[in-house]
């Protein structure tokens, strides 16, 4: 029989310590491909690269593990390994580690779950990493921890079709981590503040800048696993039908 | 009291045909402010602009309407509008129509419906609307009584919280049109099929093409809804939970 086929991407960038850390984490489970972005794509979003040609080249940086950076972002990257670069279909994807949080409403933003998400359409398992720091230099030792249990549970026990897994990693240090949660996603949202200011031409330009805002109250949601020191791993879907609406909307009059 | 407030983007651009079509189809109903990208942002999905500044400029093309043009993507344009451009929160977003189909799994790649999904995260009834015609001298007739009627109600019955809506208008001629469906998210996807070229460098490179692929055999779907002549309406919200899954994922051995 031969070993799994490993699909590692991110949104950092190929050189990112959190993807190198990944690596590590499941080169042991199996045979690994990495297929990442050639620069850093953080908040692209499900975004793929329809207007412009997409550049793919190999790199030696991960030594004997075969590695390909790519111009676009982390959901072109998947599509273009799996038409592409690999020859069957992997048993399992991984992306991240992220530099910083993906809870919450944040994986609508997140490139690395669009690689992730990109995965789970192809029918691919697959799951995004992310750790809640995001220094350069965080310390992801025991997020490589988790990294490594949860994909040996979707290569043991697999994912139910349409599904992949949102997982994040506390800020703490491993004798502060409670264990950890499965969750739902915490209804939060970010209230934005453009930073106004003026270029030496006079003319105004803005940074996005925010304040992540939490109303829910649940316990059982990512934001609450995180903030009192657990794991939050949340399944994830990409229908995104709101069915219970469906009832209030036949009542419509929408005669044209 | 005053007149309902409705904000206006998409993401062809604020001089595509599709939003002035869109604009002609609401402005009758409140004080209409446009937010849209200068220029094409297709397939951006849910990005937003972290790694470099934003631009806002105020134009003059829709005459008394106050319009905005803005360098990032449709997600920023809400973002900005809400934050630095409007005084109130908007009673409606509408954003298109869009130049060719966002139904099924396109509402995940669409910066149409990103627009829309920003405006609901911020509390906002919003809709997206996409004619199923690429072409730049589409006719929009039809689809400007669609998003006149859809809107109406909208502003009349309100939407559940945390909902938004995506309408399709099928390329058809009025009288072969059937009538609309509230449907849900046909499970279909892209295959893609990257078409590589050799640069006059001797450089490869690669276009993203593909096929669409439709599996789901329902009768509930937006794909079927279309293909039968009628108007899909899919309520859409932003909880990604799988909450099917959670039974299944709590049986893993998750120790770290």
């Amino acid at each position: 029989m031969s070993k799994p086929l490993i699909l590692v991407s991110n949104d950092d960038g190929i050189t990112a310590p959190g993807i190198r850390n990944l690596v590590d984490a499941v080169k042991h489970l199996g045979e690994v491909v990495i297929v990442a972005p050639d620069s850093p794509q953080s908040a692209m979003g499900h975004a793929v690269t329809i207007s412009k040609p997409l550049r793919l080249e190999k790199t030696d940086i991960y030594g004997e593990i075969t590695a390909y950076q790519c111009s676009g972002t982390p959901a072109d990257c998947v599509k273009l390994a799996v038409d592409k670069v690999l020859h069957r279909k992997p048993d399992l994807l991984v992306s991240g580690i992220n530099h910083g949080s993906n809870s919450s409403i944040n994986v609508l933003y997140s490139g690395t779950m669009s690689a992730a998400m990109e995965g789970a359409i192809e029918g691919i398992p697959a799951v995004g990493f992310s750790l809640c720091n995001f220094a350069y230099d965080a310390d992801f030792s025991f997020a490589k921890k988790v990294a490594t249990s949860v994909s040996s549970n979707i290569l043991k026990n697999g994912l139910p079709q349409g599904t992949l897994l949102n997982v994040n990693i506390p800020n703490l240090k491993e004798d502060e981590i409670k264990g950890s949660k499965i969750c739902r996603q915490a209804n939060a949202k970010w209230k934005e503040e453009f930073d106004e200011r003026t270029d030496p031409n006079g003319r105004n330009y803005f940074w996005l800048t925010g304040k992540f805002i939490n109303n829910d109250k649940g316990e059982d949601t990512d934001e609450w696993a995180l903030a009192n020191g657990y794991v939050s791993i949340v399944p994830v879907h990409f229908d995104l039908t709101a069915h219970h609406a469906i009832p209030f909307l036949n009542e419509w009059d929408l005669t044209i």
